[in-house]
């Protein structure tokens, strides 16, 4: 086996707290464990592509542990095999650059690469590994949590607390006005973030991906409630979650402007039908980015913290081509391939949809 | 001068964190220092049409200090001078239903009424206060900060403090990735939310309704950063924010077909325009209620404590058709139609807007 | 089997974040799903003993969900077992009367009882079921996360929270000073806080009572620093840390005036050493009762909502003598005499401990 | 008058959260609106002393606004008038060094000086100003916010804030388990502290320096409790809060072994005596440094802001030897010798504290 003396690292996809953790568990652990050098890579895949490598040392993670984002950029455009080569007749022409990827690997001396992403890093990563040879140990992460390979993912806890907080706000309001409030957190595949801060926050109604929702069944819900004397409701929506036999609607894109849910998302759909269903005032909230900001939460900072630290344990140990990850109270390493084949999404028989039915949440059927 | 013995109160218009905590203040005041009765009316002026009134005591008001909403509800309709009495051919027919409110307060023997709200609560206290004879005592409120005959309305400090967390978070968001964040905040008439929160934030970009915007110059700005190395900018925006020679345009409202900003408010006019004119990536985000949820900060439970206590005191001393109001430090109280009679706007030549200009914070001028 | 018609539960022990959800979680899962009785007892055991049981419906659990403490009340010195039941020559004397207990229980009809509480609570609670046949159901409980039968105890989650924001708040002053900041946590016996807030926090040195700690390896540990540049050092210490060789010393306790140790707790005296050693100023924080109060996390609400919901299900299940408790993903239950034999203590040979010292933390040794 | 070229800032003191965005403005304003330098000064007058200055432009003020500490350390231990020159038998001799300051300021040919500090800091400021003819502009800056000149200082917000949540989580833990809870809070001349976040948090009986207190009617007040049912109480203190006739105590001091206070500050004492008098378990906390650091809340932030870009103008209209401080709503300046005269202290006959009077605030009179 080479010896292993300078590793690379890179972050990849959406902004996600913990991502600076994971950055200051590589370098403390390389540095004061092993004495080895780490490299960071700027913005992702971009920055193998454009030789943007330098090497960190302790100083510049000093600091970094408790704060959002990551120090090293990120960017979720950027694949090496498949990257705008050109452009012809206005339009862009798209080819493999991985050799630019294997020369920057090569130039800089890295004996492994760490690829801190969600699934679209770890599959280029793992067709880096497969393809091109470059040794690669992955670190999941997503705010969506539907990562399979991992019982959970830093940020998420992070961006559930921001999604619970926020629904306790809206609470007051919705219970001094005798209104119903909308809110919708992210989760375009899997409805974890809806889910959980549903719970947490005791939301009355919960709408995730993974069960079509009937809007017959919500209104019922909010007239239960009213005959039980109680004027508000708090209906809690995944960007993901969609009407029986319709199709997914993602706010904040380019929309269509003959779809009928396009003005605000899935949240302003279903206020919408509640208001004129119920005739009750209804509000809408969409949460957006700032579930992905900010400090991360104690428990983000430890995985994150133990995830770098693994992932550098198994850089050393040249279990190349796996990821890390969370068992129960333990950091296990799967392979790649295996860990992004299928996403990880509430099983609608799960142990935890039945808790929230059996409290009497209605999730739309 | 007639003794007093018992006081009504109400909460009126939109709901704030702080209601609580004058309801509490003028409760414990009334029982502890004087040993009179304080009544609570449901729901704003509906309770007082509608002979929904309660005696409150101690037991009632405990616990409720960190809490937002209000315990006595509110509504933002209830008009007695204009109320809904019949509907004909389906529409509604308003009639003045004043008697009801004076048969209500006489058959409570309510010496006095404190009305806690905003310039629609404090009008229809006024027309109650000349046109019925009814005593009342004012209570500024306003998330948007907007009323004069106070330096500042509690509420606001709450609502500027999550505005001003959640920058925080789409900060390090805008930074690791490198776009634009634009942020829409409260504020249809006035900008102080989106100008303090922008300056505590160190928003960019702050739109406000009193400085109509020109979309040349905020790129303008994202362009002078890109030059100074700075590869995001991060876009803060009242509600009522206008660009030159346009028209107002609210978020979450029944929104016309045909109107160009209609999809998301301001903010997605102002985000897709500059994703348009400079290429580089934007969000946007609209806070929306999180804003007036949740508990008030220790700023806001203090200055509506001592609002409540001068509520009561302003009674006793017969002080009537009058607002308790901050100046400096001290709690002064002002006529009500003079406090009513012009909003308290940003003024454009302002210290705090010349403090922002000096920091190089562009207002689309 | 009995048909299962009325449960009682009550609230033993320490404060802790999470216990009025799973009050909530238990009265809404008897209500909605099995329409079934639940009665709320007074103050721990102490309401067994004095009858002061209630039946709950969901208006008195009704916006509990985010509250902090619990509104049964609790209390944690009233055993049944040894209870004080006359006084003798200005002592104490003790009796059984759990006679009284039976009593209660009969008298109300009460068909199982849930027991929510930390080793005492459970072991008071597996003695009434051996020794007087009642059938109990335990949800664990404590802060400290020391119980067995469960990966994790609802509350550690939000004391987790709480001394890692005021680790992140001494790091600012630390740092600004050049001042070592000494912190301790709660743990008398397991460390778990004090670990898991360092590692979150970016503690140098962490104190843990599984661990005996020696002067001479901090004071190395904070020299080094100073070698690197790194003018401040932040310690993290459990309250029931002892150095090598010594004995226990718990802060806020009546304290022998001839215990080197008695001013402050181990907080102080490690302060105090420091500054002797190092001539560097120290301060010390004891985070106290703060730990213990607030609102629970979402990570908490969830987990002691899944627990409430559960402990019905195994009292529907007639699984009397039996714990509910999280492992990995799922709750599961384990005998509560299996549960409460062995303290989990932190063990220094563990994956967590070795990436704490693999970045660089002392632990004293 | 001397064209301003070039500007020194230091920060002196205790840490206090706002200092960084005082630095930050004093930076933007510089060099945005007037094309100017600013130099850092390491440590307060330790720099100028030791010759610790560097230019700073905006890449060094980046992401500071948000952060706690000072990114220029500061130092409350050195005098340029009193500083330890050498050690004669042991002892420290001390010295005018105040020419050292001299020439570090001709050195690096500062044109004016901006000082942010408390009332010792602005001591030495005026005596730079007075005696050695340095222009030196001050910046008003304390926790406790004691300083007159200004209505209130930045940094005492953020410690209230931080207070006041305390406080909140504190009583769910004393309502709980009946008891009374005892918080010390920062302020050793001064109850500004211990009164705002007492009103805020509600607390029963609140202690400060400025009144002295009968432990009689604190115990007076505890029983008026009961009898009304409420079986807890808390109980706010400062740290300089003193008996009737006795004297101040200090915790986290050297303490003078024969002083009965000494244990734990002047809370253990109250502490104690509540609970020998009443019966009743009585807890308190120390809440210490964490008063002190973290993110300034959106207040702190404005006002620290306000207040850098008006000491950058005072220095431009070349006012030295004066204080920024707020007057209402308006910046204002006043003589240093002036502003620190007197300590701004609580007014027994203030509206503040007969509010919290008229509420039933004990204040142990």
């Amino acid at each position: 086996m080479k010896k292993i003396k300078r590793i690379g690292i890179l972050t990849g996809g959406g902004d996600c707290p913990g991502l600076n953790a994971v950055i200051r568990a590589v370098v403390h652990t390389a540095t004061h464990k092993y004495g080895i050098e780490i490299f960071g890579i700027r913005d992702g895949y971009a920055g193998l592509i454009n030789k943007q490598v330098q090497p960190m040392d302790r100083k510049e993670v000093s600091g970094i542990l408790p704060r959002g984002g990551t120090i090293l950029g990120t960017s979720n455009r950027d694949n090496p095999f498949k990257y705008p080569v050109a452009v012809e007749n206005g339009k862009k022409v798209y080819g493999d650059v991985s050799d630019r990827v294997q020369k920057t690997v090569e130039y800089n001396e890295l004996d492994a690469l760490i690829t801190v992403g969600g699934d679209g890093t770890q599959a280029i990563a793992h067709q880096l590994f497969t393809r091109c040879g470059i040794p690669v140990v992955g670190v999941p992460k997503t705010i969506d949590n539907d990562l399979d390979g991992t019982d959970v993912t830093f940020g998420f806890d992070t961006a559930l607390s921001i999604a619970t907080l926020s629904i306790d706000k809206l609470h007051s309001t919705a219970e001094s006005h005798h209104r119903v409030m909308v809110i919708e957190v992210m989760g375009r595949y899997a409805g974890w973030i809806a889910l959980e801060a549903g719970l947490a926050g005791g939301g009355d109604v919960i709408l995730i991906p993974e069960i079509p929702f009937n809007m017959n069944r919500i209104v019922q819900k909010i007239h239960d409630r009213e005959n039980d004397g109680k004027r508000f409701s708090l209906v809690v929506v995944a960007e993901g979650a969609k009407p029986e036999g319709g199709e997914l609607v993602v706010a904040r894109k380019v929309q269509d402007p003959n779809d009928p849910l396009r003005l605000g998302g899935v949240s302003q759909f279903v206020g919408n039908r509640i208001e004129d269903l119920t005739g009750i005032e209804t509000r809408f909230t969409i949460l957006g980015h700032v579930q992905r900001g900010g400090s991360p939460t104690a428990f983000d900072r430890i995985l994150a913290t133990r995830f770098g630290y693994h992932a550098v344990e198994a850089v050393m140990d040249q279990k190349f081509g796996y990821l890390v990850g969370l068992r129960g109270q333990d950091i296990v390493t799967t392979p790649i391939e295996e860990a992004i084949a299928v996403p990880r999404r509430v099983q609608p028989d799960s142990q935890i949809i039945k808790t929230a039915m059996a409290l009497g949440t209605c999730f739309g059927i």
